[in-house]
This record gives structure tokens, C-alpha cells and sequence, in this order.
């Protein structure tokens, strides 16, 4: 049960997948990338104050995520991030990077390329999230 | 005691301040922010094929460094990320962000904005960290 309610731009600029623990998970609209945003239940802005528990939580969410965007596409680098300086509510990046893409190499932020999903492309995400977290991720449908 | 040797363009772009444990620690020649860079010594490219241990290890250093930067220099915001698209060798960046760095809200990655530091002033970081962190750091002079 998410205490702290999601940030208006993050939900502008994204998908709602579901949820991890207590973590929302979003894919951004831009479909050029497989681009996750984990967004904890805090209200804390900075990574290094929040409980040693809930950052090895995290961990452990990124983790996992990380292995599922290797695993269901073909990518060549896991950019991984927490910057914060747009939306101030906390929200770490999992982006999947392939040197094909628009931005590569530099990074997504800033990187004007975008590209929308095709309908049921998301619907496919979640169907594979489901499938490969099991009960560590709850569709929102 | 580092096993792996440091990238080259790691070496060029960064001054080498010292090590946190078994990890590099460098600053970016970049001064118009606190832009810190640690190095773990594992030729593993992706942090979530990191052993658990060395994981927490690395998160407890970006935690001692985050609230060092936010202590000794004005900032608003931490950015912390894991990227790699260019330099392939794991390194994570701390950076310290202010509203009125020539950057923000941008990220710093891709932003052309250069100043050089001036005489001294990265052995003042090196000392500031030696005092903050005590046994934590050790200086590479």
C-alpha cells in the first residue's frame, strides 16, 4: 500500500506497470529505450538518508530489474541513476542501453529522440514482468 | 590493495584523490561542481553482477560521500548514477548539484561547460575528505 502519492510530471511522462514491494514501478513513453523508473515510498529527496532497509530493498529491486531488462531485450549497457533535479520525489532509473539507440552514447536525459509505444507493447512489459518477478511485482491493470 | 588497473580516460578526465576501501576514488577535472567518482575493483561492467557484499560495500560509500558533499560544499541536490556507456570499467558518480551550476537542470553528462580548479583547491577536498572520513580514506599523494 503506497503511502506517498506519485509526483504529477512522472505520471505525465509515464506508464504505471504496477508495483514492487512498496516500490511503484513506471516505463517511460519513450519506447526508443526499456526505461524503468522505480519509485519508493518516501518523501525523503536523497538516496543516502533513507534506512539501511529500505535502500538494500531497493538494491535488491534494481537488482532484479536490471536482470529482466538483460534477459527480454537485446541491449548492450544498464544505466542506472538517481538524479532528481526536474521531479524532487524520489525515482531511480533503469534504462536499458543498446549502441543502435538515438542517444547512444550519451545519456536519455536531455536527448530530445522520442519514440511512442505501439498498442499492446505495454501491456506485453507487464505480462513479462509478471511472468519473470512472480509475486515480487503486482500489475496495475 | 586495487587488482584492476584504472581506464585511461578515467585517468585523464579525473584527478586520482585517493581510495575508499578497496575502491578508487577520483574527482572529475571538472570544477563547477563536486563531482566525485568511485571505482570498485571488479572487471564486472554491470552493479547488479556485483556478490551482494561488495553491492553494500559500494552503497555504503556513495552514503558516506553524499552526506560529505552535501556538508562541504553548497549544493541542492545529489546525482548519482552508474552509466558506462563510454568508459566500459564500473564507476559510479556522486555529484553535487546547485540550482545556479551552469548545467542544472540538465544532467552533467553530455553538458559542454568546463572550469579547471584552481591552485590547491583539489588538496583541500583531499584533506577535507582524510578529516570527514577518517580511516574510511586513505590519500594517494
Amino acid at each position: 500500500m503506497q503511502i506517498v502519492e506519485l509526483d504529477s510530471r512522472l505520471q505525465k511522462d509515464s506508464y504505471i506497470l504496477g508495483t514492487m514491494n512498496e516500490s511503484s514501478l513506471l516505463l517511460s513513453r519513450n519506447a526508443h529505450f526499456p526505461w524503468f523508473i522505480l519509485v519508493p515510498d518516501t518523501k525523503e529527496t536523497e538516496f543516502y538518508k533513507l534506512e539501511q532497509e529500505q535502500q538494500h530493498l531497493l538494491l535488491s529491486q534494481v537488482n532484479k530489474l536490471s536482470a529482466f531488462i538483460e534477459r527480454r531485450f537485446a541491449i548492450d549497457k544498464l544505466n542506472i541513476a538517481a538524479i532528481g533535479n526536474i521531479v524532487s520525489q524520489m525515482h531511480i532509473h533503469v534504462i536499458g542501453r543498446h549502441q543502435k539507440d538515438p542517444c547512444w552514447p550519451g545519456v536519455v536525459w536531455g536527448c530530445e529522440q522520442f519514440k511512442a509505444y505501439a498498442e499492446g507493447e505495454v501491456e506485453t512489459i507487464r505480462d513479462q514482468l509478471e511472468m519473470d518477478l512472480l509475486v515480487e511485482f503486482k500489475a496495475a491493470r
